[in-house]
């Protein structure tokens, strides 16, 4: 992990000049209890004291961190300057601020944005006060764009590690279609990939109660919801929401399956209708995936699509970006609803994972959703998960 | 866990009355990332969309959801009332506080507790604007104290998941007192410990590549710094500071030990003092604890006794509260210094479990560091851990 660190403080300093910002201030404590979402990408292990850890575009970068920390930070290789302290950081802090005399202060809060809002509002009243009667409190600026661009643009490394995930992925969804059978639960069918992934030694990519989500036919709930004791009949679809999180990247892909009765050996009209409406539904979004476009067009696109063909709209966003975590932040391909902010306003740009992930909840078919995943690549975009174009038709 | 969640929660309305607050409002989003660090004790499963966990001094408990998640808080069985909705929380939201129009309205953010500032400075600002217009941003207040008195007052389930967690990790410092060999490196001593932990599948109480720290003689370095290839010498001292966390609880205890030469067959006089200083100092800490005293007054008392002794003060605090985290936020038995805020200012409170663990460090003999847990009681203190009050003579 000490290499992708080392990539994204370098990077740091490169999005700083691109975005012509002076400096970047990510000032934290006790990290152990949560901490700030950005420091995973930049120090990689906890902080206990108040520290700071500061960039500026002129490729700094400075750690100040408690004194039984020194060692530590000096161990990532990532600080060019490690500056330990005993009683309080403001006097090092102000130093280091006055000698780079930033025209602007960038500093970790976003309305939008929640891994560029981890400076809380009380240690935000801290810095307040560290920084009482000098004229750097008129310099400050949210980090937002500089943490958004950071997370987002995945480091070769970082693509690599998700492709791994992915791969994964798929092989625990071979093997569970190999041996879902009729009449198990939704419980026991969870229980498999739980397995799955003990057995590599890696995590689920979210809550372990609900990943895998695996909805059986009509009567499932929808939603980030555990699995039931409901059991798969022939003639039902199976529908599975579900990733890995390996080497602290994750996946995230939904598939669907169909199991076979004496009446219908092959899927019925409406489950194909509706499962084809879903897989158009991403072919479009994906063919208009490139940098620049805004991630609410392409959710239009693919909300479009569902709702033409006479289903219901869906009730979420059609994509968001996967990294560090299921949900990495930043910009998502979703409409203009409050609890989305601004983030479907944000631009795509190379180097970001998306999943697409139209869905149609139809109270006669079930869960019907397909999820992909997605890179925006220099001129377009390009499928890291093999898409699924049929569906699954399992052993009766 | 569902257990403490409905515990805690309960908890929280005495709290509320006992301080006279009316409302308290967790306001949260996309908690996967970190989140705020309250969740766990009144959530207990992650959040997606911006969400209100609410708490009346009469009773009420409400949970605001994003609709997907409406069964998952039904689950928790720890609120009276879940509101889901899709596109907007700010409606849902100001018609709960319209109805109970509080006096005051506790939001979660603290200068000095990171466990109360879970709030970010972004999602505070999105919180203003959705009350915006109305009075009830005038009535916004910190939930700092509401928060510490919850997190520090240990309900019986949390001291008995407290008291296994201490259990096992006396447990594995008996294994590994009979284990240490003459020439082990630091490195080798740890693995034995992190193997013990992965048999009993739980995990060490914070980063593991300092947890266990330890340190064979004088060279090694202090602080919270990962094992190194030193080896244990005869005649050396070797200090651990280890603990585990099982079941959601944690612990935190420091122990030295003493491996004979065939010249001191016996800890030298320099060693025996040092040891048996910091363990006056924690004798006198415990027997001076009790509700109401301050924590910086039960430093004074332990910091006193090691430089009075002649020895350099430590450069730590004396102790911190024990929980869910090993740092458990809320008042420290700290010294008044900047990176402690106003913690060591708040009083010891029946129900809180402290770590005290003052030391010495000689450039002639090494860390001599002690720490036990504590709980204290309605009219003192008690041991949660066996004291140590005798260098651990190694075999040689």
């Amino acid at each position: 992990m000490e290499k992708i660190i080392q990539e994204k403080t370098k990077q740091a300093v490169t999005v700083l000049k691109e975005l012509d910002i002076d400096l970047w201030v990510t000032f934290s404590r006790e990290t152990s209890a949560g901490g700030d979402p950005v420091l995973p990408l930049i120090y990689g292990r906890d902080l206990t004291w108040q520290s700071a850890l500061i960039f500026s575009k002129h490729g700094e970068r400075i750690a100040i961190v408690g004194t039984f920390e020194e060692n530590t930070a000096l161990r990532t290789h990532a600080y060019d300057t490690v500056i330990p302290y005993n009683e309080s950081i403001q006097p090092h802090l102000l130093e280091v601020i006055n000698d780079l005399d930033p025209k602007s202060i960038a500093i970790n809060y976003s309305m939008d944005d929640v891994y560029s809002d981890g400076l809380g509002y009380g240690l935000y009243q801290v810095l307040l006060r560290y920084l009482d009667g000098t004229s750097f409190i008129e310099r400050l600026i949210p980090a937002e764009k500089i943490i958004r661009t950071l997370r987002g643009r995945k480091t070769k490394s970082e693509i690599n590690l998700i492709k791994s995930a992915i791969e994964t992925t798929e092989e625990i969804y071979d093997l569970v279609f190999q041996n879902v059978k009729q009449g198990m639960s939704e419980v026991q069918i969870a229980k498999i990939m739980h397995n799955e992934i003990e057995l590599r030694g890696i995590k689920p990519s979210w809550e372990k109660d609900h990943c895998p989500i695996v909805n059986v036919g009509p009567e499932s709930p929808a939603g980030h919801v555990s699995p039931t004791l409901l059991q798969l009949d022939p003639g039902q679809l199976i529908h599975f929401d579900f990733g890995v999180k390996q080497n602290q990247y994750c996946s995230d892909i939904q598939r669907i399956a169909y199991l076979p009765s004496k009446k219908n050996p092959k899927p019925p009209k409406n489950f194909q209708n509706a499962f084809h409406t879903v897989v158009q539904a991403i072919e479009k979004a994906v063919l208009a995936m490139r940098p620049g476009v805004l991630g609410r067009e392409i959710d239009a696109l693919a909300r479009k699509t569902i709702t033409e063909a006479g289903y219901p709209e869906f009730k979420h966003a059609t994509g968001h970006q996967v990294g560090r975590q299921t949900h990495d932040g930043g910009g998502i391909i979703g409409p203009l609803w409050d609890r989305y902010g601004d983030t479907p306003n944000w631009p795509l740009e190379p180097g970001q994972v998306y999943t697409i992930e139209p869905s149609i909840i139809d109270p006669a078919i079930g869960v019907v959703g397909v999820e992909e995943m997605v890179l925006v690549t220099e001129d377009g975009a390009e499928y890291l998960s093999s898409p699924q174009k049929e569906l699954v038709i399992l052993q009766s």
